[in-house]
C-alpha cells in the first residue's frame, strides 16, 4: 500500500534501535511536539536531483515550503537562489545570506512594500499584471535613480496549459500571471515603462508525482517562450519553468521518476540551447527539496477505546501540520505515513489516530494498522519537511507552537555529500 | 440566494454613506487587513438570546471562537463563564478579569500544563476518559492539600446520538468523552479518586442551524443525565447540554429560529427541574455569540481580466481567513457575504475574489455578483467574529497578521442594551 515507507524508515534509520532513541533523545531535549529538518537528507537530495538536471540550469528554492531560518541559511549555499513571495520572506532570505540579486519575488497580490522590498534587494521580480508592472516601475524610479539600475523583471504567463497536479496553476482563467494570449501587448507596454525585462515565468501546477506530465508542460512551456520571445523588449535571459515536482505523501502514491524527468528536461535545455540561446533555465522547488527531510514528532496523551475503535490522541494536531490531517476535507480518509517509534517488532492493532484539538477534523489516520502504542510514546509522521508549521494554524486553541530543529542527525554517508559546507550545529528556532 | 445579507448589511450600516465612511475610517487608521468586532453588537446578540432562554441556564463563551483579549474581556460580564481548551486560554480568561472558577476546561487532548493550569484556577476540568481523570487525581494532590479542596469535574459523555450539523462530535465511535455505556462503570472510578465530581458534560455537534435538531438534542443529553445520574458519585449539579448553534455563512442558509430553540429549551429545563433538581442546566457558545459581531476589512489590490472572467484580488486572504476562503476543499464554491464597502448603487459585474497568496486555494468567492471595485477599494467579509484570525495559518507565506480591533462601532440602540458596563476605548491587538 505505502511503496514509498519502507524507504522512508531507512532513511531516518527507524528500523532499527538506534534511531529509535535518537529521535527519543531528540523529544526529550527540545520537547514535543517537534519539526526535526535533516541537514544531511536535505543535502543528499538536492545533489541526487542536480545529477538529473541539466548542467546550466538554475534550482530555485521557494522558501513558503520552509521558511525556517536555519534551513534556508542550509540550504541556500546548495542552489542558486531563492522564490520568495514577501517582503518577510525576502528579509528570512537576505538574513540568510542569500545574495538579494538571486531572489525571485512572486505573487498575485504583491503589496507595496513586497515590492519595494524586492526593489531594495536588487530581487528579480515576476511581473504578474500589467498594473503590478506600472506600480513597480514608479515606485523604482528612485532606485533606479539612485543606484543606475531599473528594477528587474520576469512576466508571469498564465499559459493555455496546466498541469494535471494536486492543485493546477496554469490554464483558463487564472489570478496568476498575464494570459499568454494578452502577453504581447503587456510586453509592448512594459517596453515602454523603466523596467530591465530579463524573461518569462510559468507555473502550470503543485504537487506533480507523473514525471512525463511535468516534462510535457516544461516542453510547453519553452514553446510558448519561443512564440513570446519576439514581443519581448530584451533578449529572453531566463526562463522559469515553475516547479511541481511532488513527494509521495498519501497511500498508494510512488515517489516521482526523477530520472525520467531529468532526460526529458536535458532535452529541452538542448532545444532551448537553439531556440532562445540567451536563457538560462530554471527551476523553482519547494517540498521536493526538503519535505522528505523533515520530521514531525509527537507523543501519544492518550490510548482509548470508543465504541468498538482504539484512539490514539496525540499531543500535536491539525493546529501545527495543517496539511497532514484530515482538515482538509477532501482528504479525511488519506494520511500521511506515521510510525510509532521504536514500535518495529511489537504487536500491531488498528487504531484511529487523532490530534489534541477539541474540534472533529483533527485527526491524522482512521482505521490504520499500528504498533500498539502507549501514552508516552513518541510517533513520527514522515514528510513532514515542507508545508508544515509555517501553513498551519499555530495559535488555534492557544496550544503552543511547534519547535523546530535543524539537525544533522541522521550522518551523512561519505559517497553523497555533494559540497563541503561549514559544521552546522543544532539550532532551535520556536 | 442570501436571505440573511440584508440585516448584515443594516446591522453595519452599510446601505448608506455613514457607515461606508466610519469603516473606511477604521481600515486608515488600523491598516488593512483589519479584524473588526462590534462591542454593541455582542451585547445586542448576547441580549437576544438571554431573552429566550431559561432563566438560571448558566451561558458559557467558547474562548475558542475569538480569543481576542478585548473581546473576551467584553464579553465575559455579559455571560456566566468561558469554555477554555488550554492553558493559553487560561490566562487568557483569567487576565481579562474571569473568575477561574467559572472556567470550564475541555479538550480530548489535554496536556499536564493543561491539567495543571486548571487546578490552580480552581476550573471546573471536563475529563474526557478514565486516564485523563486518574491524570487530574494525581496533579491535584498538592491542590488538595495546600487548599483543602478537591480538582472539580465534569464528565464528557459521547452520546449514543449526534447531531446533524456542520461538525457532528457525538454518536459512534469518538475520541471525545466516555461512551455513555461505559460511564457507569466509570463513574464508579471517579467516585474513587480524590476528585469533586459536578455533573455531565455532552457535545452532539457543531454549526448547526436547525433550531428543532439542537432541541432534540438536548432534551436526549437531559434523558441521558438522568440514566447516569444514579451511577454518579455524588448529585449532579451541572449539566452542560453543549452548543451548536450555528449562524448563516453561506448562500441560501438561513439564521436559526432562536425563539423556537428557546421555547423547547424551556420545556427541557421545567422537565430538569423535576428529574435532576441539583443540577443547573449550561450552554456553551462561541461563534453564535460573537461571530455575526465581526467583520474582516481587506482592499483590492489588483482587478484584472482573464479569459474572459474579471478577478478581484485582495490584500486579505486564506491565511487570516481560512474557513472563509476556498482552502476548505468541501466548499470551494461557497463564499461568506462579501459586500463592497460604499458600493451601494453602483453598476455590478461577476467576479472572481482571491487572496494574495501564490496559492490556488486562497478564493474568497468565485463568480458571484458585485458592485465594480478598483484597488484601493474596501471589501468587508461578514460573519467574520468568530473562527478567524486564531484559527488560520497567519504566517504562511511571511505575511503580516491581520490587525484585530474591538469598537464601540455602530452605535449602541438604547433599547436594546441590556448590560452597564464600563465604557470601552478601541484597543487595536496586533
Amino acid at each position: 500500500m505505502k511503496d514509498f515507507l519502507p524507504a522512508l524508515l531507512q532513511d531516518w534509520r527507524l528500523g532499527d534501535a538506534s534511531g529509535a532513541s535518537a529521535l527519543e533523545a531528540f523529544a526529550q531535549r527540545h520537547g514535543t511536539p517537534l519539526y526535526l529538518s535533516s541537514a544531511p537528507l536535505i543535502e543528499r537530495r538536492i545533489a541526487a536531483l542536480r545529477a538529473e538536471l541539466p548542467a546550466g540550469l538554475a534550482l530555485l528554492y521557494a522558501l513558503k515550503a520552509n521558511p525556517h531560518p536555519p534551513v534556508v541559511a542550509h540550504v541556500g549555499p546548495l542552489v542558486d537562489g531563492c522564490d520568495v513571495t514577501s517582503a518577510a520572506e525576502i528579509a528570512i532570505a537576505l538574513d540568510a545570506g542569500i545574495a538579494g540579486n538571486t531572489l525571485s519575488v512572486a505573487g498575485p497580490g504583491k503589496s507595496d512594500e513586497d515590492l519595494a522590498a524586492a526593489v531594495a534587494a536588487d530581487a528579480l521580480v515576476v511581473v504578474e499584471s500589467l498594473g503590478e508592472a506600472r506600480r513597480l516601475a514608479a515606485l523604482g524610479e528612485a532606485h533606479r535613480l539612485a543606484r543606475g539600475r531599473r528594477p528587474r523583471i520576469a512576466l508571469r504567463i498564465n499559459p493555455p496549459f496546466g498541469l494535471a497536479a494536486d492543485a493546477r496553476m496554469g490554464g483558463g482563467p487564472r489570478p496568476f500571471g498575464v494570459d499568454s494570449e494578452a502577453a504581447p501587448e503587456v510586453l509592448a507596454e512594459i517596453g515602454r515603462l523603466p523596467l530591465a525585462f530579463e524573461g518569462f515565468h510559468v507555473y502550470a501546477g503543485s504537487r506533480c508525482l507523473d514525471a512525463l506530465a511535468i516534462a510535457e508542460a516544461q516542453r510547453a512551456t519553452l514553446r510558448l517562450a519561443c512564440e513570446l520571445a519576439p514581443f519581448a523588449p530584451a533578449p529572453v535571459r531566463l526562463l522559469n519553468l515553475g516547479g511541481g515536482l511532488g513527494i509521495p505523501c498519501f497511500p498508494g502514491e510512488a515517489p516521482l521518476n526523477v530520472a525520467a524527468l531529468g532526460d526529458a528536461l536535458r532535452a529541452t535545455a538542448r532545444e532551448a540551447a537553439h531556440l532562445l540561446p540567451d536563457a538560462r533555465l530554471a527551476l523553482e522547488l519547494g517540498r521536493y527539496l526538503v519535505g522528505e527531510a523533515g520530521l514531525y514528532l509527537t507523543r501519544v496523551v492518550e490510548r482509548k477505546a470508543s465504541r468498538g475503535r482504539v484512539f490514539l490522541i496525540l499531543d500535536g494536531g491539525a493546529h501545527h501540520h495543517w496539511h497532514a490531517t484530515g482538515a482538509l476535507e477532501g482528504r479525511r480518509h488519506l494520511h500521511f505515513p506515521i510510525a510509532v517509534v521504536g514500535g518495529t517488532g511489537r504487536p500491531t492493532e488498528r487504531v484511529t489516530v487523532c490530534g489534541p484539538l477539541c474540534a472533529p477534523h483533527d485527526i491524522w489516520a482512521e482505521d490504520i494498522e499500528l504498533p500498539i502504542a502507549a501514552p508516552g510514546d513518541l510517533v513520527a509522521v514522515f514528510q513532514s519537511g515542507a508545508y508544515g508549521a509555517s501553513a498551519s494554524p499555530q495559535a488555534f486553541l492557544g496550544r503552543p507552537p511547534a519547535a523546530e530543529l535543524l539537525t544533522e542527525w541522521p550522518a551523512r554517508r561519505a559517497a553523497t555529500v555533494p559540497h563541503s559546507h561549514p559544521q552546522l550545529q543544532e539550532t532551535e528556532h520556536a
